[in-house]
């Protein structure tokens, strides 16, 4: 999981705490029967991407907070938006490889989201001459592979990434990530899709190797979902409201890094290690897995519905 | 998991905040080696009731943040003391039948414990004629019951135990779960054993049937660790050091339970269903529920050692 | 999981080898599309008994190769067949009160289906006054137990069941349970239905208390799935095959009895205490837990749909 | 899980049938205690690899029925007498990188052992100057990689490994795998090394890249467990017992591999798709991983007991 760092992993947030959005193009789309918006934000200069502190490219979010209910119906649409959003993201040929990555801790549920998605991908690329007849000319060739967490293979995960994909040469990357989010009501209820790339394991004060085209040679896409928020960003959500209420401004006035800096550092030395989650994170993490995984699917194999994708796997 | 409310669930904890402990008994004792504290609370009459909150009886508290690091000589120790204290609680004849009970929902990692205490527990009682001969006459008649959640079963828990209690018609009944603390620095830290009874499944607002001697007809005895906090404890710990850092007084002086009331008020409401947890949960709650199972199977079973535990559950 | 033995636990394995079938009616329904083919026994009377070495009732099996294979179309269409021979076989009043029963280890994959089961339950009969609106109406009352097995609780299953059933009050007991198979094409393809109870944890040896309509004083449906066949069945099978491409007649005269006693006999002691499954054993048992869950949650609400299914439990 | 084929995953088993031994070297040392025998087979010549049907070089097959029993002390032994071994076939280095690779797939419990070894391992390659001072000096630079199966990934599990490898840049690398053993007694009681390498996913008809010093450029020593028997062996081995108690010899005179084939061929189709295993198995995979992780924690790392791996891993 990524760590939460003031620059947050959403670039929608970002795009709120903006002034000026020069250099920042903006679209949104609102399925209102799904209570569904898709913001897309295309950085297109270094103006865009000094303001909003992220690389030149597109950032895809798609708020829903359907998909951490259970409601399987509603769970499909934002299935089918995210496909389409995905093929406009990157038109593939016919014979193009993708390599999907799902990055995390699948020991560690808000952190499992990545490995989850692989388990559920339509993988195929090891198929090629034994296609079973009725898939042939309908699947593109897919791998999926699941790196772990440099705690638990002693590897930086772009190493391994790296050296697999030397040996597989993808056309296309796909990276899957939890995310912390820095407000509360983001968790489990926002898919952001970014072109720009990943650098998995990164955060507070880690620097790590960066996926992205000029690192690994192909494009790479990034589609993350925060799945937490850490005890700093809990705390400083309650406190804007809690000083509104009380009517004191002396913390309203400060600087926002400089706040959430302060909470930090009063944070108990505990408190620190621990992450926020609603209660029933197992439930809502594989009905992310499924949500993403089917639009994977369906964008990444020319020939595959929803319906073929629970006969072939389920 | 019983919910947070403003009268802890940790008898300890109330007792901080206590001025007056008349018909409160307190004994200390500090294992150095281990950095261990066990307190052990007697409440005596009414007015040590009243002023706690809590029945008549014993309440002790084993208290070291060794069991939630991986340390597992510390941890055997940590079963041996519990196993005492135990035994000191509740004298045991020969010929005792002894019903243990993994309240808690067994899909929720920190919720988990007393599912996965019965899981380990050294389980006897239907043996009987065909006890190994290695075994015989070195333990006592022992069941171990999970019911589930009311969510889960459809079933108040309460109900569920009282049913299986009338056939099984234990001496004892042994009921572990997990608590939710009021202090961060409580999580996973912190063991606490009464002799008052439970009521599984109660907390803000859930009014449910109690299990104690009155009724179930014999004596309940409950172990309980904070495996949680909520979110408004965590943000109410966190402002005591903020607003002690600002030198703001306006929240310091406001009334202890106010305060938590007025937080949880402002809390986002997404926030009021999220509970905080450390990252490494699921090893943790493993942990526990072998410290707890192993001094468990020492107090109950008079020739049963920690390495014989090993020996048969491993 | 119920052990094999001669008398076979599928009242269908017995049908077959009988001469004589009175006091035993058929009816066998197929559905070509799909490939299933449901046979209704009925034995009416104790000729029938004697001959079918079962007691007087009702035995439905549903055979479908379908149900082992990812295929969610068919597995939804196995779900309605068998909620309608459900609704067939207990007429419902609108205020009943059912308990659903899940027998087996949750330890143990090829013996988790009961559990499974209860898993995916429309549990409602705590609900009662606090209903969702969308509910009202369209749901009976049902509740869920995982009883657990006597090795892991130290108290016989049927105990526990009949001390819950004396507070639930149930008018129905459902109770789904994984059994051994006789022949190895029937593992996790047939599903059998019948209404003269159950005894938990019997087999090869073990007397255990029954479980039906004279013990618990309501009716005892019993669902279960064969999900394994021991290694001597799995050498029996084969042996048949061997013996006729060798024409070797001197076992193929034995005593059907007999052989599979001598085969047992010879069994490596190992093998004894082995069983055969399928390698994607923890898939095809999540498959068969969701089609006879739903079957259920359609045939005891009145007003649920496969589709609501979805839509309240996933 | 490599496929059981007849010649067998065991060298041990292949020695057994043997009349001529020239080239191949045996030393046979036993514990009576522990009730293990360890047997060293080396192969020193052509004549010897083509005897035997395996590459020149080193086979340890540890032998003992207690690890697949829940008895830690005894299991404590295996790991020591293992690491003694493992440090007598490849002497290290104090600078030595050291990739351990756990084989097989996750999903299913018996081909679970190779990731769940990874998951116990002491890995330490990437801590380099953020060494814990304790550790300093006593652990060598260790990574563990689960590169999951072909099906699961699209990618053959060499490349992976060989893609990987080349960034890590490994002195040995230690390959873990379950394996199919050709007799039923052999399940969970029996771990063999050697040096000559693996082929990932390779069995009957398979043909899949090697992994040896050959093709990776360094070391690469294989550790497998017979955690299953298919069910041919199965029969073939109830067959033995059976026909000699009958005393017919129509089969008993059967070439060994012919008998097998024919087995084979008679058996259920759907026989030939499932594996017999105890039914403990999770509980046992879960000893073995332990038992060989323990032992690799020992011989990689020059100042680690058996208890530093608990206070660092449990």
């Amino acid at each position: 999981m990524t760590n939460p760092n003031y620059y947050t992993d959403l670039a929608l947030e970002n795009h709120e705490q903006l002034q000026d959005d020069s250099g920042v193009e903006v679209t949104v789309e609102e399925d209102e029967t799904l209570g569904a918006t898709v913001t897309w934000v295309e950085i297109t200069n270094p103006t865009g991407s000094n303001a909003m502190g992220k690389p030149i490219g597109n950032y895809i979010t798609l708020e829903c907070s359907a998909m951490k209910t259970p409601d399987p119906a509603a769970h499909e649409e934002i299935s089918k938006i995210l496909a389409r959003k995905l093929s406009a993201l990157f038109p593939l040929e016919e014979d193009t490889t993708i390599l999907v990555v799902g990055l995390g801790n699948w020991q560690v549920t808000p952190d499992a989201l990545g490995p989850q998605v692989c388990e559920r991908m339509l993988v195929t690329r090891h198929l090629q001459d034994e296609m079973p007849p009725e898939l042939q000319g309908r699947v593109r060739r897919v791998a999926a592979l699941r790196p772990g967490v440099m705690g638990l293979t002693g590897i930086e995960t772009a190493e391994i990434i790296l050296g697999v994909a030397k040996r597989v040469k993808p056309d296309l990357i796909i990276a899957i990530d939890a995310l912390a989010a820095r407000k509360t009501s983001r968790v489990n209820t926002t898919i952001q899709i970014s072109d720009t790339g990943i650098s998995p394991g990164a955060g507070l004060g880690n620097k790590r190797t960066p996926l992205n085209h000029k690192t690994v040679g192909v494009p790479v896409v990034a589609i993350g979902v925060p799945t937490v928020v850490d005890a700093a960003t809990l705390v400083n959500d309650t406190m804007d409201n809690l000083l509104h209420t009380l009517e004191l401004h002396t913390l309203d006035a400060m600087d926002i890094d400089a706040r959430y800096a302060l909470i930090k550092n009063v944070l108990d030395p505990e408190a620190g290690n621990m992450f926020v989650t609603p209660k029933e994170v197992d439930a809502v993490i594989t009905r992310l897995a499924h949500i993403i995984a089917n639009a994977l699917n369906i964008a990444l194999h020319p020939g595959i519905t929803v319906e073929d994708v629970g006969r072939y796997l389920s």
